[in-house]
């Protein structure tokens, strides 16, 4: 396994042997703070409301879930079961309970899910650094960093092994409306982590893209459908078009386990479609009165057309060359 | 000249014969407040911060700018040279500063110029409006409306025109970050008017193209180039190039004053760039920390090749077809 150097990293998941400690991402960057999930509605709560979030994140947290319940002397099935009905979209949630449920030690495969998603993200890097020149620019959104992961980061994880590599990346990060995870998160994630980087408003990046060499847009994945259609963080579809428009190669950073290979196509995979709140209301403010409608998907998805590459740890799929 | 049923339309300039009455849209939607500009340097404010805003409005309100200076018995000349230093890239403000610099009645002339933009929105309605089915559905960034002009609007303005013609227009309206002006400004404008309007985030508008029939995308201009090249909103170029990729035709908007006929193409348009701080703080709290960078232009340019028609008072131009 890879050695991971976590003293500049965020841990968003902690085992401590009798509880699940989730670093609320709700309050970065103002206060890092982990909250006690001592039940495992506690834990199912904390991924609702977004404490913890990302797509591999969702999975090992609800995998630790599972540990608690045991622990606990609590049964099995009806702590999944609640679990899964947290999100919708990250496949990655599943994919880890349905480990848990054939698991023999529940603690040794949450802890193995864990260490294999940053072993996992550490060959992400390793395959999708290549893409980048010794002087890059690369535009990311939401937080697919060590926030999201076990650790190192997936479309960040790139970014940090291309430096491991001796290359010299700048950052663009959309802010990501409307929960700010490219200003709350990743901004102050690759910051601390001695990045340059530079926030940018979601409606920006077209621009950026037209008045600027930009090298790669690199982002991470909720779900990919088996046509290499890929769900994520509403916004990215308008990313990937504009790439496409401007010669940008664009890449999704993203562990197997976010593939869903029992759907055909991106139609299939489940939207959730989030409180118009989010929108409405700014931290200490509202934006418009509650009886403005608004849409609020909370993720999109990009057609594999659109799509140079799937970067993932067995290597590099190209969806409109490779077949899965 | 129409006559305009203002009951419902907000009025954002208000010349009362002493002084100049701004709508400060910093404070809509939640309070419905007039600044009393005793003078030219308090107006000149007013138009930095925003208080009034929109390529069109800026130039009137700058008009009585210099009607307040001739009723002080101010010399006009060092009036004007403080007015044209408000913001840079609206045209419409060095348009109608020229006007009043060569005008006879200053009072007239302002009237004038206010006037003849609520009569040029009608204009722009009416020619605008023939483009939109019956049952349309129409996506609009930033406002401009009623707020940003005269009083009727230009990309709202067509939305108007079309209802009076016996249409049935829906608005998806883009929030528009940093400020906001699509949920604060154009959501409120359609709302208390009367329109189905549903908010979205910025970046949510290409799924959102993908996803369900859109007629037509419409927003305003700051300034438009010889060659038909737009400056618009920060966040317009990318709603085009994702436009232009989903078939759906792009219009721009805009009285003739936006034209700057002595500058080639967009590359000569100065694009305002505004404090980071806009991005960094919300209203009521702020995202991340000031050492983390931010790039904050407040316009784009949307090249003539993704643009179907510029609608104007005196009719359409196709930037790809006609010549100016």
């Amino acid at each position: 396994m890879f050695k991971v150097n976590m003293t500049m990293l965020p841990e968003p998941i902690r085992w401590n042997g009798v509880s699940v400690e989730i670093l609320d991402q709700r309050k970065l960057p103002d206060v890092l703070e982990y909250i006690n999930c001592t039940s495992v509605e506690h834990l199912a709560n904390a991924i609702e409301t977004l404490a913890v979030r990302g797509a591999p994140a969702i999975g090992i947290a609800a995998a630790w879930g599972v540990v608690l319940a045991g622990k606990q002397g609590e049964p099995i099935e009806p702590a999944i079961e609640r679990l899964r009905k947290t999100r919708p979209t990250a496949v990655n949630l599943f994919w880890a309970l349905e480990r848990m449920a054939s698991a023999l030690d529940y603690e040794l495969e949450a802890r193995k899910i864990q260490d294999e998603d940053i072993e996992n993200n550490r060959k992400i890097g390793g395959h999708g650094e290549k893409f980048l020149p010794n002087e890059s620019v690369v535009i990311t959104h939401c937080n697919a960093g060590a926030l999201a992961t076990g650790g190192w980061g997936t479309s960040l994880g790139i970014i940090r092994s291309a430096r491991e590599a001796g290359k010299n990346v700048k950052v663009f990060a959309c802010e990501t409306r409307p929960l700010f995870q490219g200003s709350r998160l990743t901004a102050w994630e690759l910051e601390r982590d001695g990045f340059d980087v530079t926030l940018i408003c979601d409606g920006m990046a077209a621009y950026l893209m037209k008045n600027q060499k930009i090298d790669a847009v690199i982002t991470g994945a909720d779900r990919i459908a088996a046509n290499g259609d890929t769900a994520n963080k509403i916004g990215t579809y308008s990313l990937a078009v504009n790439a496409l428009a401007h010669g940008i190669p664009f890449f999704i950073a993203a562990p197997k386990s976010t593939f869903d290979l029992s759907i055909p196509d991106g139609n299939s995979i489940p939207i959730e479609e989030r409180s118009g709140d989010e929108i409405r209301f700014l931290p200490g403010g509202q934006t418009v009165p509650a009886r403005i409608k608004v849409w609020n998907p909370a993720f999109d998805v990009t057609p594999f057309e659109l799509i140079n590459a799937i970067i993932t740890e067995d290597g590099v799929y190209e969806p409109k060359i490779n077949k899965f």
